[in-house]
């Protein structure tokens, strides 16, 4: 674990992304709220904050941080019957926020991925990437691609623009 | 959490895949050793294997359960610059072991990033997916596009044969 | 910890019972879906189960048991602006499962607790109770006072009757 | 998880109060120290402790926190056979601290039910309430029936005076 | 994590032992109960249970298992002015029990070390060392040093004799 | 667990060493890279660190703290056929970290433990002391006994000297 103690304490936030693609069934099941283990959105949201707090104790490299924020964001996709994820971590600490902001999405998805595979074991995630974060020495970085609208929303939000 | 007292207790195996894409540079200094902060591959194993035994208290309807064997295998893809890893999870109970695969897997995965971001900030993880699963009601199910030859190897390995 | 080798392993339901007292304003908000961070019965059950599974960890002399089920139950009771919420826990174990019925539910009130504080700062919870528990040596007990309605609807669905 | 990024630091204190009703016979074995498992007191006054430590982990919208003080104080109360307990919990952050003391407090009420249900299942928790807490936006709270003298004495004890 | 599903269930017993080496002051505050922080024997015993029970998210390649058995047992030394510490574990299930023996007199010894340092900060753990295991595929097996006589009476106590 | 609020922060190092006794044995197969289980050094190592960050829920009264910095370093011993390990750990706070270097070095000597054991069962654990500390009020102190000549490098390259 490298030695932060040198660094400045600045605000950093962090946006991940990524998709789950539960199918045409599955998909219009949850659409429709008759999955049988209950609402898969609304667990993934409580699963992906509680996984982010515990990031330092699942990446080894990964600092403990005090996070300030964690929040999680589901957009439904009909056109490929996915839904996107976005989880979004804040901190203001020596370290970046990255790691926490993965972590959270990546259990978020695995939390919807449980509650469909009764209905389609032939899931997929994909397109799991850091989309944003700001703070530290290297500022603010957007992915190559650029962002989602959702999350370039996300981010005006918190930050009043790009 | 739904009940499994009725259910029989038999041999389960799952099996997992996924990739993370390095970048071509990233990818050239994971292969050449020269990370610099040491080699992401022996951090994923245990990484993942760690996880695996915490998928209970990550996911929350999962059951928690005495694993039998957790293994991480990483198999390097010059062709795109990734790595593709997989999670084989086995357990002799009354519930599948899916999503233990899967958690082992992701955790693995964003080890992987956690090491090579300092090179590249714009990885990305792609087809998670379960490949392969054997044991309980439903018996031997493998993916619809089939498996790696390298998962196949595993199962053979396993079992003697798909 | 209690040596438990020599007990035989038998079904084993707990079922734990407690209130959590909202006052007038915060039980209005909680029934219209008001307020402020979202959902607390939702969010309370998750964290109960989640709590129930980490049983082990929290009391120092109970025994880390592999849970074939957790659920939770609330029901709002207008007439003193009051949650009452059951947790019923099952095993199929050499030790019994009252301990992870009681923590489970603890923790899901504590969580009703966090997500009404900001409405009202005087709450209270009261009335935690073994409720009922059968299998093991003693077989079955129901509390002396005997059991709401509510929990009695749930043991005569697990048991088909009391 | 709600940002906190934009309040002040300073010191707070919260004070969480509880009983456990033993019954006649569980409170004299207790008091003669003849309980078969240990010393129910000491025991959770360690587990008390631990428990507000993992407070973020349990109580889903809770922020990781670094307590600066967390005490247990335990009084018998031979009128009702009962023991109450005071979870005092102290921090110098963003936000609040009451939940680690109602988390503290829970668990070690839990801990004393887990070594006194040998002798009598019929227990009760009562009574858990938020006693006191300072510092913060909000200033100083006392509990509208105000506090046992107990607490008072532990708030002068800290404070100096109410 | 190796494969374990063709292994037997038996029953398995293991104890490990070590010693904290207090220095004189140390030593006589601790036998005359006036250390700062409270009683140190009572507290190690309950870390070191508490520790056993999380040996497989401790070390990498353990199994989760569910111990039937923890126990923690303190002898004073006054000769060199240390505490030997032994831990009993035990299993009925298809692994070793001697990691968790081990884990947990380890953190019991560390607890000790943490009530004990404001007075000698040149406190020393040595002789960690498994003392007896038995059942398995090996039986039973008994450090080539033999063991201490309380070690012993614990076997006796346990098996009915060596 | 002590109120630590009216401390400074400072920054604190603590140097902990210990050793692990493997006999001639697992010695060689260590040094030659065959042991059946993997690289026991590589595997210490990282989880030596992760049980660093866990102290807090191990230790019943250490206080929670965010590491700057968990290293853990091996020397092979081919003397004594032991393997000395350091375990270096730094914080920015107003509590100590000497209790994280030591939870770090055990866990890790352990780790090396199970991964030797299949070759030899009379392994055993000594010298773990605090060798080093430096920040807080009382400034930097040294073991009595002197430290070995790479802890002494490791301080030197921290903070430039003794």
């Amino acid at each position: 674990m490298a030695d932060i103690s040198g660094k400045a304490v600045s605000r950093r936030i962090a946006i991940a992304g990524g998709k789950i693609h539960l199918g045409e069934q599955a998909f219009s099941l949850l659409m429709e709220g008759k999955l049988p283990k209950g609402d898969p959105l609304a667990m993934a949201e409580i699963a992906g904050i509680q996984a982010a707090k515990q990031t330092s104790s699942l990446i080894p490299l990964c600092h403990p941080i005090s996070l300030n924020r964690v929040t999680i964001h589901s957009v439904p996709r009909p056109d490929d019957h996915s839904v996107e994820l976005f989880c979004v971590t804040e901190i203001a600490e020596k370290t970046g926020v990255e790691m926490e902001a993965l972590t959270g999405l990546s259990v978020a998805l695995l939390t919807i991925w449980d509650l469909t595979k009764p209905v389609n074991a032939a899931l997929e995630i994909s397109n799991t990437r850091l989309l944003f974060k700001s703070g530290g020495k290297r500022g603010t970085w957007i992915h190559p691609d650029g962002m989602p609208e959702e999350a370039q929303a996300i981010v005006k939000d918190l930050l009043g623009g790009l």
